[in-house]
């Protein structure tokens, strides 16, 4: 069996957090006990990937109601709704953030009638829920994906859809692992995702760490390996599905799009049905994080770019939904058109 | 006009070398007495740029020889090319290395009537020749680059064909500089070139510099940019142009061209003649020089990856013609079909 490696843990009502800023170098584990030390945590990155800041957010959602003394249902659902809000500003492109507050408002909604004590206990079972649920789905989502793949093959992924972004297996790195359960032979190549590091730090950690081969590449380095006939599928996670198949996720993956159409490779995208979006239309639509130029001027307090340079810093970008091969989620894999096909998919309870 | 920063200096029968590893944070000169000394300038990258690394080689040729003492022209004929060898191991993608050695081998052959001191007196003349032409060269390409751009432009550049790899204007930075000195307003995006930071250290503190108005970005965010609509044109050096049109740059260039092509914007290559290699058939001849996985892995002595972490680190890559717009030379403007007009070019007198 595979040791994952825990991005969190609730323990004694406090969010344990890994700090994933210091990785792999240090490992810092940070008590979270209110719901801004929560925020903070998703904000700062000290915890993130998708899915991730969901369950984190639900375990936010309960902390920021656990002292309340009210006994009056409108004025816990307020603060609930308040909190909602709070929490949502904390990070603006992954859908996972809303849809887990939403979950935690609806939970609430549905308990007019509980006790305070009740409300409190129901609403950190939900949060638990979430949580749990997120390592079942992960792995049905490497089931899916595993049967696209064949023994032997190598994989491009980028950035960090894996254990440390959500819980056990990922969701890009799923079928990773669970090819290493089978002992098939999957190679690995990871991109090292500028600004922040996901892949060299996180990915190529956590892979490493069970014994699958992982090949470090820079960002830039992709395009020169699907060249070289080296890469036999790329799969990313994502930040939010648009209706039409459109996807946001880390900066770059769209270009990783592109390159696998030119080179005649398969793009995958490993996606809970969370993270599917029906309400917003297209990609045009998702908000696009920007995040601090300092991410890209200085590494670890070293200035790698002259003083006072302008810089742009888009967190995400879209990948328009005709260069993407197929969206694995756990409840089966969605080919175009998908327009059509997530709608199917998230209406067939 | 514009007061550029110049590479390297000749003076005293010392080259002397401005540190790239070192810029922008430090400015440091170091001089280089032997070829032994410009091998391993070349070889670490203190200096870099195919141009560059051409001048820097046709210095290093004469260090080579200038305390010879043999008055027999094949002996010293048998230490040019014995130097030539040694110094080619120096970085074996660029062609202009190989092209100054040569050019210089070819002018000692042609001095078997001459005095040693003489011969000495001509190959000095020689390499500083080469060093001259190059401003020249290097302006012409800017004025038939600048013809394909209109005020108002925004351009996207890669690594640095700038100031630091050549000498005045660079290549793919010569019509931006001209530009400049016209009072045109043309932005520029410049990618940050992992894992060397070309882009980030050298062309945004150049451009910067004089006052041009650039951006600095990651290198996975180029296609965002250009999916934005907000890049008019795409230009980059070459380290070396295959009789085809296939053309070895820096990593990463070749994930431009293909962007490029999927977003409709022009994809030009700013070369100078001694950069295309006609012996060279197509791309798939030319070497592509594997880097050490410290370039990848340690920042500024700080590990960013984990310990014994697999890393392929190939500087280069190679765009295939047909992504290639055109390409400028000193000689003008070279569109497709490439195989017959790049030799015409260079046979055109």
């Amino acid at each position: 069996m595979i040791q994952f490696i825990e991005p969190i843990e609730w323990k004694d009502d406090v969010l344990y957090v890994l700090n994933q800023l210091k990785l792999p170098e240090v490992t810092e584990i940070n008590p979270k006990r209110t719901i801004e030390e929560v925020f903070q945590a998703i904000k700062d990155m000290e915890l993130r990937g998708a899915p991730l800041i969901g369950i984190a957010a639900a375990y936010g959602m309960y902390l920021g109601i656990k002292d309340l003394t009210t006994n009056d249902h409108d004025e816990f659902m307020e603060v609930m709704r308040q909190n909602g809000d709070f929490l949502a500003k904390s990070r603006p492109t992954a859908i996972n953030l809303f849809w887990a507050i939403q979950r935690m408002i609806d939970k609430a909604s549905s308990l007019a009638g509980e006790s305070l004590e009740n409300k409190k206990r129901i609403l950190l079972a939900e949060a638990r829920k979430i949580h749990l649920e997120d390592e079942e789905i992960n792995k049905k989502i490497g089931i899916n994906l595993l049967s696209l793949l064949e023994d032997g093959m190598t994989i491009l992924t980028h950035c960090n859809a894996g254990s440390l972004a959500t819980s056990k297996y990922g969701t890009a790195t799923s079928p990773l692992y669970l090819a290493r359960e089978k002992g098939m032979n999957i190679k690995v190549y990871v991109d090292e995702t500028r600004p922040y590091l996901q892949g060299a730090r996180l990915t190529a950690y956590e892979l490493s760490q069970v014994g699958i081969d992982v090949t470090l590449i820079c960002d830039n380095m992709a395009g020169f390996v699907m060249s070289q006939g080296k890469v036999d599928a790329v799969i990313t996670g994502a930040d939010r599905v648009a209706a039409n198949g459109d996807t946001a996720n880390k900066i770059g993956t769209m270009t990783l799009a592109v390159l696998a159409k030119q080179f005649g490779i398969p793009f995958y995208i490993a996606a809970p049905t969370s993270t599917i979006d029906l309400s917003t239309p297209s990609g045009s639509e998702i908000p696009i994080e920007e995040r601090s130029h300092l991410e890209v001027t200085d590494w670890y307090g070293k200035k790698i770019a002259p003083d006072g340079i302008k810089v742009y810093n888009p967190a995400f970008d879209v990948t328009p939904h005709d260069l993407i091969t197929a969206i694995v989620t756990e409840k089966g894999i969605v080919y175009p058109n998908y327009e059509m096909n997530l709608k199917k998919l998230i209406e067939d309870k």
